[in-house]
């Protein structure tokens, strides 16, 4: 058997996967692509849309408004699905676009229809990722809504950091984070001054380094206690279904 | 047959729902329960939760924050789950609480794997309504994060007005409305004294009325155009899957 692809590794914290399970997974890799910054995946208003299941590299999903606005909504890794929303909605209520080089594997929807008839457990999996996937954004929405600048940054960088871990980028103390800034402000609703003054800040609490693309816990419990983190809706201690 | 509950109602918009889909639907639909403002359904940080389906009144789910905060993530209406994210994720991340006197099926999360397992097809409806509700959470993050006052209430309005009418509960016109100005503006993350005055003011350009418990659209094109709305997250020209 082939190395566990992230989104294996992923479904595995929330269900015991059979081999069954897991080469069902495999076949839904199969069709291999890969994208550079600067062009949509996924394009906002846009019908017969295909949704990818994102296998390296980093790609940001963001909304734009009439009125020029634009906020990122999430930032997905390998492992998560692109776009399974916008296939299922017929039409794409967002852009997704790569932040790093990526190689995603394109997702025939009667391909993961089919694969939901012949393994149920993984339905119920990619429910999960699905749920997971709004978890996030209610946390996002609740930091803009009600989270200091400080509080908000601090859980969105141990965000990353779990979901990471997770899926074998990153250990608990440590990753690469291939964000500039001026991203970082478009997903926290703060400008990019705003964002640099905010890490400095963390940097001199002694609480998390954000250099040379890569995030440092300087002092994992303390930025735990600053932001009220609590990582129950990103893993498991052992999976949910056996 | 009974007549379609809010849920299939909501279902047939993706999915046309077979006889045994309606059949295994109705079953999930048997343990009633009747709750009461005040009294939580789901309550954050808890564990074995149950899930519900919501069939008669409005509930409002919301986080609550180590600094005191609260946000309301989203408000749900018959036909919505409730919940379900508690159950996959073993630990409840955010709480639930009628608005209103409420009725609601209690899911047994074993039920409802069996179901899939029986009728995939249902499960590919379920992910849809998932993907729905994760889409509903992006467009309060876009509101609270990009959209002014006047723009986002006029949005969320909307927004309830095309859910209500999608499981026969109002007209393109005019839906019953239970919320307070202190709820919306614990969802709008506005002040309740701006929520009045921003209803005031769409009433004053001719857009929208909320008055006894009653919101009417008085300019539907004007109010679409103002809050750049587009149900296309919402509600389909009929079912995608067939």
């Amino acid at each position: 058997m082939t190395e566990a692809s992230p989104l294996a590794r992923k479904l595995a914290a929330f269900v015991a996967l059979s081999d069954e399970d897991l080469s069902m997974l495999d076949r839904l890799h199969q069709r291999r692509r890969k994208f550079v910054p600067g062009v949509d995946l996924v394009h906002q208003g846009q019908s017969n849309q295909t949704a990818y299941i994102l296998a390296k590299g980093w790609v940001c999903s963001y909304k734009l408004l009439a009125n020029g606005g634009r906020q990122i909504v999430d930032f997905q890794i390998p492992g998560d699905f692109l776009g399974l929303r916008s296939v299922l909605f017929r039409t794409a209520d967002h852009n997704i676009e790569p932040v790093t080089p990526v190689e995603a594997s394109e997702v025939i929807i009667s391909d993961l229809l089919s694969a939901f008839a012949d393994t149920p457990r993984l339905a119920t999996a990619v429910l999960w990722a699905a749920s997971r996937d709004e978890a996030m954004v209610v946390e996002h929405l609740v930091g803009i809504g009600r989270r200091n600048a400080l509080e908000r940054t601090a859980h969105y960088l141990l965000e990353f950091g779990a979901r990471l871990k997770l899926v074998g980028l990153g250990t608990k103390m440590s990753y690469a984070c291939p964000l500039s800034q001026y991203l970082l402000a478009d997903a926290l609703g703060l400008s990019a001054v705003h964002v640099n003054r905010v890490l400095r800040q963390l940097r001199e609490m002694g609480l998390l380094t954000f250099h040379n693309g890569r995030v440092t816990f300087d002092d994992f419990e303390g930025l735990v206690a600053l932001a009220d983190f609590d990582k129950a809706y990103l893993d498991h201690d052992g999976p949910l279904l056996r």
